[in-house]
């Protein structure tokens, strides 16, 4: 098989730094037009604005009242008022109105005795010259320089705009950015069947819509081209009918990796040249970056992976810092917070990775849980509250040590949410859209770790709460036990949150007849488990137990997922042929259900946050009807004592 | 005359509270839709989002490689390589490609080594179950909430709506909020012709192009209707027909001040009910919220002030806030800085103020320096770096000490700005125009209190230069004395920037006959004069004193503008005969220019800064050929010395 190999991988400052200076040397970028002040909201000022008009454009009455020559009133005073006759010396006058020829000053009507034929008006005060009087040129002199260029015009610019007079600013072109989709088992995501899907015959294709979204953002135009299929000719075609049609820049999505049927890379060098292939930076990595000779144009070009999130990072990394030299701008940078990891953040070295986290701020340090690396995963970015990068020289981040994160949220939204760690619920899902309903200022952030996990990060006050349902072998009672072993010196409440039916998930019918735990033990039975610490996990190992069944029977114990949804989709995806989980993941992807037992699931949330706002909405949501009703029809879950308080625990 | 008489005044806090609550038992808003995802950017999300689709809908490969079932492979170790067979138990595999039935794991091309026929593969190691396999719901499952109410809908939620096949998201309709511009003397801004503005015969309409700017940009649609004059049935006629066009919200922007035009009030009072009106808020007292009635729907309606600057505060103040509302969304804030007014800001007690300010960071301390407090006054919002809020039981905020500031630009940009403080020259917006071309990150801020004040303000350590043009009147010589006399202590070097010609300003054909200093003198001139510490002003005092006049012979002399330009501007307009200026200033208006003497205009830059890179690339931008040639085409500029170093001040 022939395979790309990569050029040497480039750092993304090299890479821009190479591929920036080639571009300099071809184009300046798109130009300059003239738009009606209508439709420049969000524009860049291309040239220095000169205003055309002064305003106000003639001397006029800041006040109600009346315009009088100073000159006139110098005499009055509290002790010999003056009398000054309408229409004569006196001309009523209304806020933007034009002063009278020989007027230079406006007495306010709240200081002015009327005489009853209307005829004479009484002054106690001199006025002074142009007092309450907007000069002409006040705000604006014809000619100063209004607006400086790569300044954007939002609605403060406008009426400077509008008031002097300039009624069409030269703003920069939008950079035509031309988005290729390529690939041969692609389709355009509104043809996409799921039944073709699921057969993986096809993949949807949404990266181009997601990158003109964030090209627009940017002040770009964004050109989706047709699909074009994983032939080098197709590409070829495509990138010269694209650059025929106006682009200032082509991106191609996807085929720049190193795989058989990458041509991306092929076919810009037989255009023109490659410039870069190859970025140490994760998600990211295959990007390649060149020009290409269309017609006598030149042309720069841009090859992304097809992963969503591998695409969006090497656009965010090369393609807008472009579009913002080209707008005479520096890229917008997200501001920056100090973060603590949870958890510690392993990496390659040689290669910057950007790990998208969530964020919590628990007693004003603020706390990041990582979302899964994988590049492919669109929610880890659309979850994510901010993104840490581990620097090329390092073999990752350690727990505890603060590290800067780049905020996706405002700090606002990060302050005024709750961040849960623990357990997986499909409520609490629930608990964050119903909280942000009722109280929009506040949401709900949770990671799953399980249930132990949870309990511990309570004790290094690494969340505000976390759900738990962990049995006591001995007892049969639930999270008392750990919390007492666990969260020595953390008091807490013990909040109860739903009962909930846990059993095997199996398909529909129950094929390989999964009637008791005794079943998972058949050597016909594939397993999929739960992560250790994990309530779930627990209570398998529970009922192993006291049925005197060991672990190493059970075929695929040790073959793992994080939440009951995912072993849902195992199950549904025949990866395996039952896990242990929650009823309403089997109604959710329509499995069937093996009962096993029920369990509590409660809410750990320390004293110290009892009184909190975000604390005290959340179990208002929580006690709610509204509440209560979507989860019952959840399935599996009995909320008869839901918000209900089992148990203060004073930390002893 | 009948006048309205305000509500008792409302604070803003106040006010909100009683619109928002009626407001609340009218209406929950304009409801939601479905968009499709194609328009769905920047839209609200209305419902929580289920996924419709997992994704991956399939096990694929998460790399290039073979596909194989991990069993086979578990013999494999470098001192037992296992051949496995293409097309058997091997099968070549791009990444995003289904794994064949039966396979459950990938191994990368990287660790293969392929026998020259290419029928069998050999690999060294163990594959392990579900090695670089992107799983089936490893992103999203099928049911799971994926987006919660009030999000944003951005390019990364577009991903995960796309992945989740979601293809028309559940948002908030946007409010449709009818824009009604009322006032007899009011024309478009297009019809507006420039000798109908300057006699005051009309104004023209840009107010609804300003607010419908920042109504698109919080979410809202904006609906601008027809002019409509100052008549209460014509004001009652546009109420009715915006209702009837669907307007969730009515915006009459002016008439709801007390003037004898106003009518808002009335034709509001006669149509549903006024609960606010005056708000202890400037700009934007004269604000009115209430309700209309219109063929059984009541609706909310608010009027704002004419002048754009209360407008714009009284819609942030209260319609920004509903739009957010309606959309479950906290209005997002500003971000706040300490700041340091260089100047006191006195302020009414009673009402709070909003202060437009610049801004600029001198060794780490954030100063601010006031702009135009005027309501009229657009450009104060345009060029300002924040909003200082003072609050309402105060009469005024101190110069020194901090306050907070609501931040209209970045961080990075004012951290990045330069600020001079000083005399103003017409070439000052130059130079930060050709600053911000040559260097986008950079800027220069300057604030135009006089030669004297400049100087005060580098000793204070409240700004970066200082341009300056004081004579002393002994020895001829421009800023040296000054210099030693007010910066002791403080090492500067002294930057020429211009030699430029002063002279008076006077009227096309100079009307007055003005040619000599002695002609300012005379009763029938009357005189514009420049503010004390001005160099302007420096040089008409020398200029009187070596020929012996007294300034009490100037009419006017106590009448003052603050820039060149506003001094043209008044001499323009017939407020004064003649001022004193520079020949840039006579050029740019088109006045005549009697010629009285050349000055040197030098900056004034600490050593502490002659390494900032600003400041070097502000002497780069100086030293350019392409500044002085613009400077040359001014007029009256001298450039031949611009950029030299004249003189270093070690401070002692």
């Amino acid at each position: 098989m022939e395979r790309n190999v990569y050029l040497s991988l480039r750092s993304p400052e090299e890479a821009r730094a190479i591929w920036f200076t080639r571009i300099a040397e071809l184009t300046d970028g798109p130009g300059t037009e003239n738009v009606p002040l209508e439709e420049a909201a969000h524009r860049v000022i291309a040239e220095p604005v000169e205003a055309l008009r002064s305003s106000p454009a003639f001397h006029g009455a800041a006040m109600d009242g009346i315009a009088v020559r100073a000159e006139d009133t110098f005499s009055a005073s509290t002790r010999n008022p003056l009398a000054l006759e309408v229409g004569k010396n006196a001309f009523w006058i209304n806020t933007g109105q034009p002063l009278p020829a020989g007027c230079n000053a406006v007495i306010m009507v709240e200081n002015l005795n009327v005489e009853e034929d209307g005829k004479k008006v009484i002054t106690e005060k001199a006025a002074f010259p142009w007092q309450h009087v907007r000069k002409l040129g006040e705000d604006i002199v014809a000619t100063e320089i209004l607006l400086a260029p790569g300044v954007e015009i939002g609605s403060y610019e406008i009426g400077a705009l509008a008031a002097a007079g300039v009624l069409r600013p030269t703003v920069f072109r939008k950079a035509q950015v031309a988005i290729i989709p390529t690939g041969s088992e692609i389709v355009p995501l509104q043809q996409a069947r799921d039944e073709d899907l699921c057969r993986g015959k096809i993949l949807p294709e949404f990266n181009s819509l997601v990158l003109s979204t964030c090209i627009r953002d940017a002040g770009g135009q964004a050109d989706v081209r047709p699909i074009a299929p994983d032939v080098p000719e197709a590409i070829k075609a495509a990138i010269v009918s694209a650059v025929e049609a106006g682009a200032d820049l082509v991106l191609l999505n996807a085929g720049s990796s190193a795989g058989s049927h990458d041509y991306t890379v092929e076919v810009v060098r037989s255009m023109g040249e490659v410039l870069v292939h190859g970025i140490s930076l994760m998600p990211g990595k295959p990007a390649m970056l060149g020009t290409v000779s269309v017609a006598e144009r030149q042309v720069p070009i841009m090859g992304v992976p097809g992963y969503p999130v591998s695409a969006l990072m090497a656009v965010e990394e090369f393609l807008l810092p472009l579009l913002a030299i080209w707008q005479k701008r520096v890229c917008p940078k997200r501001e920056c917070v100090s973060v603590i990891p949870c958890n510690p953040l392993p990496s390659r070295p040689g290669m910057e990775e950007r790990i998208r986290v969530r964020l919590g701020m628990v007693d004003g340090t603020c706390f990041a849980v990582p979302l899964s690396r994988g590049a492919g995963t669109v929610t880890s970015l659309s979850r994510a509250d901010a993104i840490i990068t581990v620097p090329r020289d390092s073999e990752g981040l350690d727990a505890g040590n603060p590290v800067q994160a780049e905020l996706l949220r405002s700090r606002r939204q990060i302050a005024n949410a709750l961040l849960a760690i623990g357990s997986h619920d499909n409520t609490l899902e629930y608990i964050d859209s119903q909280l942000r309903r009722t109280h929009p200022r506040f949401s709900l952030t949770s990671a799953h770790v399980g249930s132990l996990g949870g309990l511990l990060a309570l004790q290094r006050k690494q969340c505000h709460l976390a759900g738990s349902h962990l049995l006591d072998e001995e007892t049969g009672v639930y999270n008392r036990t750990a919390i007492r072993e666990h969260l020595k010196g953390t008091p807490v409440m013990l909040v109860h949150l739903v009962n909930r039916e846990q059993g095997f998930l199996v398909k529909p019918g129950n094929p390989k007849e999964i009637h008791d735990v005794a079943d998972i033990c058949r050597d016909d039975v594939r397993f999929i488990n739960r992560q250790r610490g994990s309530g779930t996990r627990v209570l398998l190992d529970y009922e192993l137990k006291r049925r005197g069944l060991a672990v190493s029977n059970v075929h695929g114990y040790g073959d793992e997922e994080y939440t009951h949804m995912n072993v849902a989709a195992a199950v549904l995806s025949g990866r395996a042929d039952t896990g242990l989980g929650v009823r309403a993941a089997a109604v959710a992807l329509g499995l069937d259900f093996v009962f096993v037992g029920t369990e509590e699931y409660d809410l750990v949330i320390p004293h110290a946050y009892a009184e909190d706002e975000r604390i005290l909405a959340l179990l208002d949501v929580i006690r709610s009807t509204v509440f209560r009703n979507k989860v019952q029809s959840m399935g599996g879950y009995d909320v008869s004592h839901t918000g209900e308080i089992l148990w203060e625990y004073d930390g002893k």
